[in-house]
């Protein structure tokens, strides 16, 4: 059982572990972010938003997204074809639920570092 | 800026998105969860309550969250030596903060399955 959880049943936990051995991910993590932030998007617009990801990762992680219902990809019969990403009400849920992590990183950048610094010496001596 | 931030500084933002893509990870998780359930717990004791987990990918998230300050790690020097990981305050804070995600997990694991299915017998056609 996790230390915040209230069920106790063993299938139940196994299958909330495998769905957060999805979800915590820093790269779904940043595009629910920039999704939450920014509203709809198109691919291009999410890779440019999120520093560091491939074209290969950013496919990757948008469509296992889209298919565990966190997003709704919808293409627009133009020439070129525009696709655009959006979050759905259970992708909204995953955001706000994420908060609590940002604002501790954010409360604690500092004391990190600090302990960063402490580890990087001690390895050195 | 996150949706769910308030500063505005791009160098903290930098800095803040540094840190989520170091303890948004399924591992960090899994084991910061354990330890804030059962306590103080030796290598071999994380590594059986942490299902999956390789002892090459517990020996690095370990190391790396010690060096973050997120755990202690202390040697008794006796035959055979004793290691011993516990959560620092920093850890207990990080391990709060991911409740909410832990929560979500275990309310919304049928509105998932629905969507998984879905996208599949869409894929499927």
């Amino acid at each position: 059982m996790s230390s915040c959880q209230t069920v106790a049943d063993p299938r139940v936990q196994a299958l909330v572990n495998d769905l957060i051995g999805r979800v915590a991910d820093k790269w779904t993590m940043l595009i629910l972010d920039v999704l939450a932030e920014q509203g709809t998007l198109r691919f291009t617009q999410i890779g440019t938003a999120v520093p560091g990801i491939s074209q290969k990762m950013l496919t990757q992680t948008l469509r296992q997204m889209e298919r565990d219902g966190l997003i709704t990809r919808t293409i627009f019969p133009v020439v070129p074809p525009r696709v655009e990403y959006a979050l759905t009400d259970l992708g909204l849920g995953l955001g706000a639920a994420f908060c609590g992590v940002w604002l501790w990183a954010e409360a604690n950048l500092q004391r990190i570092d600090v302990a960063r610094t402490a580890f990087d010496a001690r390895a050195a001596v």
